[in-house]
This record gives C-alpha cells, sequence and structure tokens, in this order.
C-alpha cells in the first residue's frame, strides 16, 4: 500500500552498496520510509548497504526492486530527475528549496512524488531524465560541482523535512530562569563594594564609568539563576581566599538589597 | 594566513579516514577549504580520506592537525559545537539556517567562524561543547537522528552555501522563445480543422466545449518554437499516413491565419 504522504526514493542503477546504506540511513534521519532501487548493479540484498546504514534498517527490509526506471515510477504523479549538469532538455529546473515546499504541498491533493537519482559515475542517461516533470539541481560551486549521491541525497531530504515541519531545532538546552533584576542588582552592589574595598575603581574620577563598563558586561551574559549563584560563590571565594578543601562552597546569594 | 570570508572546519579527534575524506569533497562541493583535524586516531595524512575526498585535493593538502581542540580554535572568534543532543550547557541551540547567515554577516567585521564536529562514536565531548558560543543542531526525525558526520556536514555546508550565494540553481536549461500566439493559433486552427475534418467533435452541439478543452490543455504545455514545429510535424505525419522511410520530415509551420 503506498504512502502518498511522503516522495518515493528512486535510486536508478546504483552502484555501491555503500550509497544505498547511506542513502537509507539519510532517509531515516528526515523522516523518509520509501526507497526503490532500479537494476541495483550488485544486486539485492547488499551486505555493504546494510553495513553503511547504520540501524537504518527499517528502510532497507522494505526497498522494492524494478527492472527499469519507468516501472519504478508507475504510481508517481510527479517525478522530479536530480542532476549535477544541464541536458538540453527543455524542463524547469528547481533548487531543493523550491521543489520541497511544493512536495510538500501535493499531500493535500493526494499526489505521490518521485526523486530520481543516477548511477554514482555518469548520473541519470538522459532516457531517465526524460521522464521526469522537471530538474532538481543543488546550488554548488562550479569549480567542485560532482556530489556524492548520499550527499545529495541528504540535502534534499534536509530540505523536503523543512518544508514538511518547519526549521525548528531537534532539542534545547534546558531553559533556566533568568536571574531577576533585584538578584543581578544585589550581585552588582556587592561586586563593586568588594572591588571598591581593594582600590580597583582609581583613579577616583573613572569610578562610575568603570562601574558603568562592568555592569555592562554583566548584563551582556543574560545570566540566569544558577549563573548568578556561581559568580557570587567565585567572587566571595576570591574576596575570602585560601579555605580547606574539604570545607563547603558558600554559593549562597548575597542579600538583597533591593531600592 | 588566515582566510577570515569562510568558516574553519575543525573535526575533533575523527576516527574514519572515509569521513575526513567526504567532509572534505562536501567542503570543496560549497566553497570551504580550510579543513583543522585535532588528534586524528589514525595519523596524517590518511590514504582513505584521500580516496574519498574524490579529487578534493586541494582541501586535504592544506589540512592542519592540532593537538587539542584549543589550539585548534585559537584563531576563531565564534565557535559552534555541531551535536546531536542536547548537553545541558545553558548555551543558544541554532539550526543551519538560524546560523549561517550568521556567520556570513561576520564576514563584514572580519570575524572567523569555526563549526566544531566530533568523533563518530561519541560526537563532542562536554569539554569541547563547552569551549563554544552555541550549539548547532539539524532538525532530524527524533526516532532515527543520528547523522553519519559527513552528512551533518553537507547540511551546515550547504546552507552556508546558500547564506552567502542565495538559492539559485547551478544551471538551467536552454530557455527557448515561446511559441508566438499566432503560431499557436495557426497550430490550432489547423489541428481543429484536421479533427473537424475526420469527425472528431461529436455530437455537434458539444464541439465548441471540446475546442476549448483542447485548447486548455494545449496552453498548459506553455510550448515554445521548437515543440510547436514537433507537435505540427506529428500531427500532420498522422493526417498524411505512412510515407517511405528515406523522405524528409515535414516540420513546416502551417501558413499563419490570423484574425
Amino acid at each position: 500500500m503506498p504512502d502518498f504522504s511522503e516522495p518515493v526514493i528512486v535510486l536508478v542503477r546504483p552502484q555501491l552498496g555503500e550509497n544505498i546504506g547511506a542513502v537509507a540511513r539519510a532517509m531515516g534521519n528526515f523522516g523518509l520510509s520509501s526507497l526503490r532501487l532500479v537494476a541495483p548493479r550488485d544486486g539485492w540484498p547488499n551486505e555493504k548497504a546494510v553495513a553503511s546504514a547504520s540501524g537504518a534498517d527499517f528502510i532497507l527490509d522494505r526497498v522494492e526492486i524494478f527492472a527499469t526506471t519507468r516501472e519504478a515510477l508507475h504510481d508517481a504523479h510527479v517525478v522530479y530527475a536530480t542532476t549535477a549538469r544541464g541536458r538540453d532538455q527543455t524542463k524547469p529546473v528547481l533548487t531543493p528549496l523550491e521543489a520541497m515546499p511544493k512536495i510538500a504541498a501535493m499531500r493535500q491533493t493526494g499526489q505521490r512524488a518521485a526523486l530520481l537519482f543516477g548511477p554514482e559515475r555518469t548520473g541519470l542517461e538522459n532516457d531517465d531524465v526524460s521522464l521526469a516533470d522537471a530538474l532538481l539541481a543543488i546550488p554548488v560551486d562550479p569549480k567542485f560541482s560532482s556530489l556524492n549521491i548520499s550527499q545529495a541525497a541528504v540535502v534534499l531530504f534536509y530540505q523536503w523535512f523543512l518544508a514538511l515541519h518547519g526549521d525548528v531545532p531537534p532539542f534545547n538546552e534546558t531553559a533556566l530562569k533568568p536571574a531577576s533584576r533585584a538578584e543581578l542588582y544585589a550581585f552588582f552592589d556587592y561586586f563593586e563594594g568588594e572591588l571598591g574595598r581593594v582600590n580597583f575603581f582609581r583613579p577616583p574620577h573613572k569610578s562610575e564609568v568603570m562601574k558603568r563598563n562592568m555592569r555592562n558586561i554583566l548584563h551582556r551574559l543574560e545570566l540566569n539563576d544558577q549563573d548568578l549563584k556561581t559568580l557570587f560563590g567565585a567572587v566571595r571565594a576570591l574576596v575570602r581566599g585560601p579555605v580547606p578543601m574539604s570545607g563547603p562552597l558558600d554559593c549562597k546569594q548575597p542579600p538583597l538589597q533591593e531600592g
């Protein structure tokens, strides 16, 4: 039962099992699952593909094999041929960033897209390219434009994932509560007081500017609760001087001095 | 002499030469050239790296080797650590799409960015991560989030290239002149005339609708000069019936019938 919600990936006459596996792995990374091979050079299954898939067996186990490109495309509605060079065929040339939102939009009308990739050494033959609605070409440095097949694939799959899910980081670091202004000002007062005690602010007529600069540095840190406790503890430790290694760390907040 | 116009790529304790080469190749594809290795497991140079670089020798020849991550970052101003998982370190997490325009903008102020990649098996250690200003994380399917190092690299490099050069296809197919409306109408008239002659438009009260549908199909083709000649020749050949194989193809335009 074909899944119309994602493009089917068609590798035409792939040569190296390593590349088939790398494509499968990249598919798994970006939520794709439907892989088809047209006349793979070394037959199927392929142990090297399994090794380089690094656990994307759920994709390799479902690979479909076809004798011809036409057969592999039988249930596709729209076909994009990836190519690194022009073909003198009058077809639109789309970048991944242009094509993937179109493909994502096809989900709503139940259209199935297929992405065609050619053999490693030569790329797609012109006959295969003529089966496609458009060419798909990745912006690259023209001086060194030959992408590895699995590298080209990963760019397309990444862009597909973004078209579908938006550009959202896969995780976020624990968001700690920013330090309150009162806590921050208490630290300023303590820090400036101790620096004043050791005559850091000199000459005296520069002391206000120096304090302002110091506050600006500290504001730039966007300190959170924990950061402020850590900094306070560090300053307090310097003020107090050496203590026995076995003693507890004193990271208590300084007393609040509001207003 | 460091080149401040592009980020430097730093692979920390890379394990497989194949991956170093694949990263170098991807750098070449997207116009990057400055590669540094921190304590590569198998030493340097590495024959497997050369093989998988597929011609990116101009990058491998200039690789710089460092003993520690700190040393490799000595001339960087901003450091991004790529990681597939959170580290419980309070750092901003940026996607490639967010980070690369920032890095591209640094060119104007002469700031050098570094992109840190960890060893294949484990990723960056937390000590290396703590040297970075921000984490760089690729949006992936959380169910299968482990990207190959060179696959992660290619996503970043691709996004860097787009930030720098915009999303422009690397080539375009020959743009042929669209057929003029007069040429198109002449073809409509000829085609409809011949179809009328063989009583294609029946029943008669539907003939106008059928002609409109046919014109709509033909408009959708966005025919160019050459397409129109080809289609005209094909229709004319069907109308005339079999001719000797040796005879010339008649792809002349039908006479224009304007107005």
